[in-house]
């Protein structure tokens, strides 16, 4: 067997057999094969496909190219929540308190900022001392003692993931859902899982164009996690524009902040206890979505998800005092200044994919992956489409640290904020719920 | 304009424009694009194919990324052959000298053996002293003055060509139609040529597995010399088996100088005639064919033939004593051996792949670009499909270094040529003719 003749194959339509994928999956970890013929299969995998059986001997080879997270100590139910990613998305650092709370466990492994999508491990490395390269023995300490943890990928999970994954931005192999599928799945399987929700996002920026191609995406992940006995709920939530109203990093914690007291804007609210609802119940804390809704809210009116949220801080060697005045610990930017609006009408657009760009713009992004990121520059969103608003009127704030950037901020919102004259009807948020039992329509 | 998003293009299925080809052939040449992303690009255009018109700019910019043959000083016709490459296929070393002594020059700049199809260059340098690495200002002294040069590939031309050629079989990207029209045709372009005429093989061993491919490449290459006002001539030649009786390096020079004497074997007799004929043709040198071939037979019954060859080989610091006695001049095999029938029948099939890795398992091909060849290493072949043979007739003599490699060069025959009972009826050794007035079935 050699990588050459595999090459051929997919090339010319073969599925490859679990073995090859296996040689494969190894190969690409030990680093046994160059780069340039890893390339060319991945853009054959792209053209011709992977079936679902080859899909899963992938996300298979991948996950046993490596670690997982040891977590046999940990009685309770684990679960976790992926997001396929998008621009103000910071639902991940509420809802890993917000669960645990509701005692089932946690051990979140989240990535790094690309492009125009932010990133979980970007937005709590704002917080003072705030450590997210933890080893797996101290990860699965941690779940056991508290009941969450929020790591980045280590070298030990999945690392032909982790280098195929390197590779595919560079080489225009991202947008093929088997790829995308065994990429999620093989590092989520490492967390030794008994659920796993994901939302899946829709709409502009994200990865897959096509409604259908997401639909496909989710099943197949459903799909994988049914071999493995860990059932999948996947969500597929809306992202035509931000969720939520800040936009950045630090900004973004002080709105987690605001939610896990109880507040925090209706979306990301909204989205939060949907995805936190299916865990509870995978998790088996709740019988039904709606007790475990009850349980959710209780949790954040109550103080227990915010005191969950200060217990992981603290493990994790951040400042906990980010609970009580995030204002204070957060980093601050230099400027502050208003984006108003050009004329009155109706906010017709606030795009995400140009606000993400506008957070690159602005320092809080990164083009490449070894981008230094400014944690405190961002947006503030002060209107969302369908809103009324008159001209002068502030429907942002530009957080930058210096003129420069406020410029570049401003350019990014006068091209992704349009307002027109119609009237604006909101997609739903949550559209569709995959699981093995089907698609659901929702929205 | 980025690479990236030029693969993304490419990748779903857009044609990329004139300026977007010079963009990709200029950062090929010039190294500006890592190795994997080029890789991407390739198995993209495998997979999407290219038009026309890009094979046409793809070929124009391949060609403007280097330099070519300055042959304004040569008032006479410039005239190539090119063939796809095959098994004993040594036509080149005979048809340059011939065609030149009729009056057509030929500035003929050839490739190294790889895989199973041996190289002219590594041929040629079985003679002691033959240089095949001339400067382009060398070469195109020589054509000035004696009419035909054989050198190979200089950094100079077509670097883009040289890069991606250097990645495809690693690759697996090398059966893509558009891809091998373009790298051929911007290498012999860089020969300022007013006529070429193409070898295209089919059968066991062909680059392309079906005849409307190749006949799809033929036509393609046709087109593109057109644009460049250099008339093309395709011949499609069979080589289920090889051509000529003997296959390896020092040998098939011995077997060409027995054609230049006007012998060796019927079928590279008639081969070397027919690409000849079609050289004197577009270059002016013969009304028609049949008046060609009268010209050729002439050349080769009255010496003048041989005598260029004598010309060439002293030129380029060769022994021309390999045109009087080339058992003498060229290095002798430490071991001939011989293979026989190992039943009474009529040979079935010698097959050209078969015999090709053969004659690399003996020592005398690479696998690898810097392999190391073995010149006197080959096989001379005493039988051809159709035979009528007798078990233990010898049917082969394997020559090689030592007694593993004899053994290697056994197994290769022992899985080659295949002896049977029924008749056999032999391919056409051309089967059609393609030229600017369309598709001609000769065979």
């Amino acid at each position: 067997m050699t990588i050459r003749d595999l090459i051929a194959r997919k090339r010319d339509g073969d599925a490859l057999s679990d073995d090859e994928w296996r040689f494969i999956a190894h190969g690409v970890a030990a680093g046994a094969f160059p780069d340039y013929q890893v390339a060319a299969l991945l853009m054959a995998c792209v053209l011709r496909g992977l079936t679902s059986a080859e899909t899963l001997a992938l996300t298979d080879a991948m996950l046993k190219s490596g670690s997982s997270l040891d977590l046999s100590h940990v009685a309770a139910p684990r679960v976790d929540k992926h997001s396929t990613g998008g621009v103000g998305d910071k639902v991940s650092i509420a809802l890993a308190p917000l669960v645990a709370a509701c005692g089932v466990a946690v051990p979140m492994i989240s990535g790094r900022g690309l492009g125009h999508t932010g990133g979980t491990l970007d937005k709590l490395e704002s917080i003072p001392g705030f450590l997210t390269q933890l080893s797996l023995a101290e990860a699965a300490r941690q779940v056991e003692r508290i009941g969450c943890v929020m790591i980045g990928q280590t070298a030990e999970i999945a690392p032909a993931d982790r280098k195929l994954y390197a590779m595919r931005d560079a080489t225009a192999t991202v947008p093929a859902m088997p790829l995308i599928a065994a990429s999620i799945m093989s590092k989520k399987l490492a967390e030794s899982l008994t659920g796993l929700v994901l939302d899946v996002k829709t709409g502009i920026g994200a990865f897959l164009p096509r409604l259908e191609d997401e639909i496909a995406l989710a099943r197949e992940m459903v799909a994988i996690g049914a071999h493995y006995r860990c059932p999948v709920v996947v969500l597929l939530s809306n992202m035509d524009f931000p969720l939520g109203r800040e936009c950045g990093n630090a900004n973004e914690v002080a709105e987690c902040v605001a939610l896990l007291k109880g507040g925090g804007p209706p979306d990301l609210r909204e989205l939060t206890l949907r995805l936190g609802a299916e865990m509870l119940v995978l998790g088996h804390a709740a019988p039904t979505l709606s007790a475990a809704t009850e349980r959710l809210e209780a949790a954040l009116a109550g103080g227990a998800a915010l005191e969950k949220f200060r217990q992981l801080v603290a493990a994790q060697g951040g400042d906990p005092a980010v609970c009580d005045d995030p204002a204070r610990v957060l980093p601050k930017p230099a400027l502050s200044e208003p984006w108003r609006a050009p004329r009155d009408g109706v906010v017709q657009q606030v795009n995400a994919l140009g606000v993400g760009r506008g957070i690159t713009a602005l320092g809080g992004g990164r083009e490449t992956m070894d981008g230094v990121i400014d944690h405190a520059a961002g947006f503030t969103l002060h209107a969302i489409p369908g809103d009324r608003v008159a001209k002068g009127q502030v429907l942002a704030t530009i957080h930058a640290a210096d003129a420069g950037r406020v410029q570049a901020g401003h350019a990014a919102l006068d091209a992704a904020i349009t307002i027109g004259d119609s009237p604006v009807t909101l997609p739903p948020l949550i559209s569709h719920r995959i699981t093995a039992d089907g698609v659901e329509r929702i929205g």
